[in-house]
């Protein structure tokens, strides 16, 4: 039902530069969505990593608790270290994990919503203590003419979600952690629902508990309470393995649309869509049975990390549904639909989740 | 330096009735405490099973959708299931798991803080859907005449922590989840600071983070923000697992008192105290190097679940800190210690975790 973009992937690492020179650009992806005065504004997940010099090392960067990023070394022989993930160095003595690399946020922007211009330098920054392993994923919530952008404060205490606020994308505000670890995936409504503000959030529970969307209401945008448990991942299929928040959800006449992530036990991630009522957006009526959107293109099966398709945000523009979409955890894609035909595509459901 | 009272312990499971003629109670513990009129009031934490009549089986409780509580019986033999941890019935082909028992939460009184009066019949009883595993582990904390009573809501879907309130401890109203999973040992404080309710909870991160005590303020005590870690699990000795928060912070004209706990990785749960300015209960700067209460008696090293003394709730009156303590995760006891010592033994603390 989707149709890809043909200039897909829109974005990859090639055409960044990174923050340093002695870093590199792994990968430009999972971007927060919006438009601000006559552009298309990206907001770009950059991971990069130190440049690697000798393939028996690995080199990667760590954040000092004042905030300045240092290259650390190993050599993956050394006993006390374990470099076989890519993704981490496992230091064997003290149990303490370290990131091979480090994200930031980048804007990016377009007048035509697929050719875009990357700037050169990050939008924001990590900071210590609740980002020393980076900042990802940002989700961008526009609300009577301030942009709410919250993403994914990663370190050693935990994935926790920020927020900050900003009115021209040059100003930035930040409002603090807004859910504790372990917490992401978090879409906030473009307007109140019953006079409170509305997300979603995804929970990461330890000993009990599975990889599900729950709601919150807030009454400033901070302080978030009266979870409930909106979107449960199933015990087979596309969404046995988790579900999480993809898109912030977009106001049809037909009620709150969302476009949301799922995942099965060997991490091929898809989208779908589910609808709720705009007084009642914790009880969803409309589900999508089959993925909208699964891995397919060669950007889609290969690259960093094969087989993901994930959403941070969608534009709705002349019944249009342009989804913007990290694709294997490397490129920028897009793909749209007719609205008509994502809300023809969602199965009744239950008030049960 | 503390002094354990001659009648612990003063609560046991052999005092207390099921709440029905087919159950037993196996731990009455973990209660939260305060004073109401002229009585010192426990909420215990009554845990609870089906009567065992086949030793080739194990019975325990299921909680309907509509919340009626049901005995499911398995054969220990069953190919399909593992019953060798006590607690839990780990289902093999759905990888499910039922606990095999339930917690409620039973009122207690006393005049003179020592000899309890344990009420008959439940005082909270679990609720579907955030509930079917129990409710445990009360807080309490009186905020201008009217108490709040968090505690845990265990289910499928995780632990979370709920909020209940009652001026008179007969009538109760539910104000729903507070933290979503994972997260328990939430403690309120008693006033506002800067005009902002304040409480400590303990995250269970997931794939990143420790088992940590964060602190968050709240404009009404339903809705939570500006999450900051606060105290920190340590690398090695008493606190090597994970800390979490114990009584409700006591003003003291030093500053906030608590009493939290702490474990290693034996699961051995000894008490510990911190202590923050007046105006900012995030940062510590007293904290214990060692433990102020360990378990030592018989009741507190042998029982259901050896080696725990675990609080959620202590008085201070005439200057004597009275710790009410769950020992062995099945007792109720009581320790003292004036006010003076505690503070004394607080190792000065850099603001840095």
């Amino acid at each position: 039902m989707f149709s890809r973009n043909v200039h897909n992937p829109l974005i990859t690492p090639r055409g960044v530069a990174a923050s340093r020179p002695d870093f590199e650009v792994l990968g430009t992806f999972n971007a927060g969505v919006t438009t601000y005065r006559d552009e298309v504004i990206l907001l770009l997940r950059i991971a990069e990593r130190p440049l690697q010099t000798d393939p028996k090392c690995v080199r990667y960067p760590e954040m000092l608790p004042d905030g300045e990023i240092v290259v650390r070394e190993v050599n993956r022989d050394d006993e006390h270290i374990d470099a076989s993930d890519p993704r981490l160095i496992f230091h064997r003595r003290t149990g303490k994990v370290s990131l091979t690399s480090m994200s930031h946020l980048r804007l990016a922007r377009s007048h035509d919503g697929i050719h875009f211009t990357v700037d050169e330098h990050p939008w924001l920054v990590a900071q210590p203590p609740y980002e020393t392993f980076g900042v990802e994923d940002a989700r961008i919530t526009c609300i009577e003419n301030t942009y709410y952008v919250n993403y994914s404060a990663v370190s050693a205490l935990g994935i926790c979600t920020g927020l900050i606020s900003t009115r021209d994308f040059v100003n930035v505000e930040r409002q603090g952690i807004i859910f504790p670890p372990s917490n992401r995936d978090v879409t906030i409504f473009p307007e109140r629902v019953n006079g409170l503000y509305v997300c979603y959030h995804r929970p990461m529970p330890a000993l009990l508990g599975s990889l599900n969307i729950w709601s919150a209401t807030s009454p400033d945008l901070k302080h978030w309470g009266n979870h409930q448990v909106v979107v449960t991942a199933q015990d087979q299929g596309w969404e046995a393995g988790r579900v999480g928040g993809g898109a912030p959800p977009i106001r049809t006449p037909q009620g709150w649309l969302s476009i949301y992530h799922a995942a099965d036990p060997n991490d091929r991630y898809c989208l779908g869509a589910f609808l709720t009522p705009l007084e009642e957006p914790w009880r969803v009526i409309g589900r999508s049975r089959t993925p909208i959107l699964a891995p397919e293109a060669a950007y889609e099966t290969s690259g960093f990390f094969p087989n993901v398709v994930f959403t941070c945000g969608a534009l709705l523009q002349n019944d249009l549904l342009k989804v913007y979409y990290g694709a294997s955890d490397e490129v920028i894609a897009l793909a749209e639909i007719p609205l008509a035909d994502v809300l023809a595509s969602l199965a009744d459901t239950p008030s049960k989740t």
